[in-house]
């Protein structure tokens, strides 16, 4: 059966079928670690929408279950391809269609890099928002499929508010266009904002029309507050909020995240237990709103940096985008994803500071304080999460959805999280979730088994 | 079977069920001066979800419409009740049960007035952005229904962009929590974006919770520029877009409505052909903004006016305001709302002039130009649309559509708009929505016959 349709790709689309095994070994899995059982059928290699719709065509014929993929980067296993399976990739169809600076609007295709397309715009003074710290490394379309966040969100929004239009590819191979090249417009079912974030179970994303911004004008301030503990930081963060004045960035590092990172790059220790807010403003009144958040920061008994120049705010800057590898080197991580209202962020720390205790473990947290949006990490050994660790991570998700936040802030559900899924929507919400997915796909062959459990 | 239908409402709700020829004779209609065929069963004023439950519980029993409305305000008819239906009222359910300032979300209830809860959130130095026309006179629950704009959308943006979650009452009963709290968020498919602008076919918004704003600190500028023809003042516009100073406001008047509203206010007359641009910024640059818009205005040949103090300013804005007042004695006026690019604003006004022509009617015009949202005023004598009319509103929508646009940018479908949703859509896209719509509401009690054709 596999055979048979690998034979039908490759007599229909040729080159663009990929079966060897060093391809199908990598679609099993994405950034998240955790991989599917087995190895694809094929890849597909996608070079245009009709390269799309004949891959879902013959997906359809043939009842074949087909996931698609933009560069691999998810943390939630969404893009993970096994047995049985087609992996579509789209990250060749990278093209960018057309740049409107008169309109604030780029038509791309989806698997073109966040950071290559930003690199394109600011030759026109322009960006596109969304900032997921994958930046570099993600697809636009891939950031659509998971509704991504980043840093900088709180200021600039997220995907959601940054797209007006997707054309999408049905299970059966119909293209449909959504939404609009207008600012406003409502003309029936905002069916645009029910694809972002649907992680590929609606239909395959094969062009964006996309919501610009003109490039921030002046010059961006960055300052750095460390703090005794991390309940203090964040009750710094929810200060600073509190005050009115918006930073573009935002963000909180914990203490064994502080520690590990300065060791990682040979910097100076800090006091034990300590923890740091990380800012940035822009815009017209960067200086004045940082020597105001400066002075919110140290009345909240924080030591702050205001660094002078860029040299010194990238060095600021380092520290954040350090936690990751400085991480990796420790064993595999779990990195969570749960998001709360801004003024729950320290019941939260405290949440975690709780299951630490009760777990015997360290769950080295990150969060981006300006939105509430916390990346607790769960560090182990070996490819498989310990049955402890979700334990702990369940957990965690249940302080979450107490607090009034949610299981994932900007990662997505993917297989990692569908467990508890209808925790936080309940039951009813969930089958009718399930029932929209059915009208896109009603044989059930679009990513099956994600998001929703089977 | 309607005297059933009433004898239970009664029976279960009490004085909450209105049967008063009155009551029931001004539910017929909306805003837009389109009435629905005959009196409906009953005007039920919901006073809690409770209400809003029992009474879905017995029209579902006993298959019977059901049409959602607010302040009755609508400019498409979504909210009109006609023979064997029940109007239910959300107008009384106008608490606002949160405000967190710390958090910048308020929870509501849907029938507060928009300038209301703007009113009291000013109390703590906040506002919810969504301005439509109409919000001195229209519910937050209408707004959301409809997914309305406004003046303010180019730069603070639409409904779509200021709702966290809501709380939806399904067609048998039952309550959903759709949303989140925080500001990211993306568990499961997103719902909150699919009900924003529904119009009443999915359920029935009992609360919502909305993201909020910091009220804008500094001092606001306005300015006007008067233009020898309506195609130069669109340029112009979009020369302002292309500059990158973003205004608050940025409005375009035609030459009919900018005569008219001058005779009506008693202020001198306006060279014949002649259009406004009216424009305010805000914000800390809010000066250097205007005045750099001044410049490109005045290059691109209009006569610049910029107001000195608060007075100055609200003359200007006055002759925008008066717009409909003044038409509304001219006769009965068909308010249309298509929405284009940009950039293609001076095309969508040549479109206009040639439909003036060829029909041999007036059109006059005013548009929120930030957006390239338009609204074409058809004016004429009596109650019903005259075939010619709907003709020639066909012809624009379709111009519309040809540059890139939209049928509606903010005011809906409804039943006025019904008959071209396809056409926007395309028939796979129409055949799709209508089916979610039936997950949501298998029995179509649900407003029916609006936005879908039945």
């Amino acid at each position: 059966m596999s055979r048979d349709v690998a034979a039908r790709l490759v007599a229909a689309l040729g080159d663009s079928v990929d079966t060897s095994t060093a391809s199908r070994e990598a679609a099993r899995a994405d950034k998240s670690g955790h991989a599917a059982e087995g190895l694809p059928i094929a890849v597909v290699h996608a070079a245009s929408v009709a390269d799309v719709q004949e891959t879902l065509r013959i997906a359809t014929a043939t009842s074949t279950p087909v996931v698609p993929r933009g560069a691999g980067t998810g943390l939630a296993g969404a893009a993970n391809t096994g047995h049985g399976e087609i992996s579509l990739s789209l990250r060749g169809m990278n093209r960018i269609l057309e740049v409107r600076p008169d309109d604030l609007l780029a038509v791309v295709e989806p698997g073109i890099l966040n950071a290559d397309l930003n690199a394109a715009l600011a030759e026109h003074g322009l960006w596109w928002a969304p900032d997921p710290a994958s930046r570099a490394i993600s697809t636009v379309g891939g950031n659509i499929a998971t509704g991504a966040g980043g840093l900088l969100c709180a200021k600039y929004g997220v995907v959601r508010d940054a797209v007006l239009g997707v054309d999408l590819v049905l299970a059966d191979g119909r293209l449909l266009r959504l939404g609009h090249r207008s600012v406003k417009g409502v003309t029936g079912l905002d069916l645009t904002s029910l694809v972002i974030g649907s992680e590929g179970v609606l239909g395959v994303v094969v062009a964006a029309t996309l919501k610009l911004r003109r490039l921030i004008p002046g010059e961006v301030r960055t300052l750095s507050a460390t703090f005794a503990d991390v309940r203090s930081a964040a009750a710094a963060s929810a200060a600073v909020t509190a005050s009115g004045v918006q930073p573009a960035i935002q963000e909180l590092m914990d203490a064994a995240s502080l520690a590990r990172t300065h060791a990682f790059l040979g910097l100076p220790p800090v006091p034990p237990g300590s923890a740091q807010l990380l800012l940035q403003t822009d815009g017209p009144a960067a200086t004045a709103e940082a020597e105001a958040i400066a002075a919110v920061l140290t009345a909240a008994g924080g030591v702050v940096t205001l660094a002078r120049g860029d040299a010194e705010s990238e060095q600021l800057l380092l520290i954040r985008r350090s936690m990751h590898p400085a991480w990796e080197q420790a064993g595999t991580t779990l990195i969570e994803d749960v998001s709360v209202p801004r003024s729950a962020l320290p019941a939260m720390f405290d949440a975690i500071a709780d299951l630490e205790r009760r777990y015997g473990i360290a769950i080295p947290t990150v969060a981006h304080a300006g939105d509430g949006n916390l990346h607790p990490n769960f560090v182990f050994d070996g490819p498989e999460v310990p049955e402890e660790i979700w334990r702990a991570a369940g957990e965690l998700f249940q302080a979450a959805l107490a607090l009034g936040g949610t299981l994932t802030g900007e990662h997505g559900v993917g297989v990692l999280k569908r467990r508890w899924l209808a925790d936080e929507l309940g039951e009813d919400q969930w089958e009718l979730q399930r029932q929209i997915a059915r009208v896109f796909d009603p044989a059930g062959i679009l990513n099956p088994g994600k998001v929703f459990t089977p």
